[in-house]
């Protein structure tokens, strides 16, 4: 009876075409569901990344209201192979990358911003799962 | 060169000590990682949830600064067998289900709320998989 993953990782934006724009565009993640003035919703891997204006899902016309402000946090997890080919497809995108650190054990991450300054994180698989 | 997952999906929080009560007495997650004043982090299946005090991870001294506020919302996942199972694990543990809603082909989800007001949700395994 154990959680198998968090799902759905949601993030509050500012302008829709600005979000897919960035997460389609230049990150490369499939489009999965969008209502115009609400939110975008994108395919993360096995997670979805859900994108809403703030002001609208604090509504909470059909489903229970939640919204957010800030520069939240989340992290992309990619293979170790897949690392440096997604750091550079990231610089290649002309996105900076803020800040790269060494966890030890050979596991790196980098740290970028999305449009609303999100802060966004790239990390080796397996970081989580080191013994000790 | 696919994203995995989103591995990492933080939540910011008033009272460490109440969302180690909640996450790990109540929902019975593993606690993994801990700085006191600072945040805690859970293991949530495949995932992990970090729990930041917002004014602290703000400050930035060592990895770029977040920060957050509002009633935030993440959904996890479980096999379809533990649904109804978890949904009584939820209310046996005192927490209230807020709504529950079906989204067709006999997938359901549940919402409820951390200390903090954070939109929880439980879902349905392959909800997001399936065709059309």
């Amino acid at each position: 009876m154990d959680i198998r993953k968090i799902k759905e990782t949601c993030l509050y934006v500012t302008d829709l075409e600005q979000t897919k724009e960035f997460y389609t565009g230049k990150l490369g993640f499939e489009l999965i569901g969008e209502v115009p003035g609400r939110h975008v919703f994108f395919r993360a891997g096995a997670s979805v990344l859900l994108c809403f204006i703030s002001e609208v899902a604090k509504e909470g016309k059909t489903l229970p209201p939640h919204f957010g402000s800030g520069n939240l946090h989340l992290a992309f997890e990619v293979a170790k192979s897949d690392y440096q080919p997604w750091k550079d497809k990231v610089e290649a995108a002309g996105i900076a990358v803020e800040q790269e650190y060494d966890w030890g054990g050979g596991f790196l991450s980098f740290y970028f911003r999305d449009p609303d300054e999100h802060l966004l994180e790239l990390v080796m698989e397996g970081m989580w799962e080191r013994g000790g």
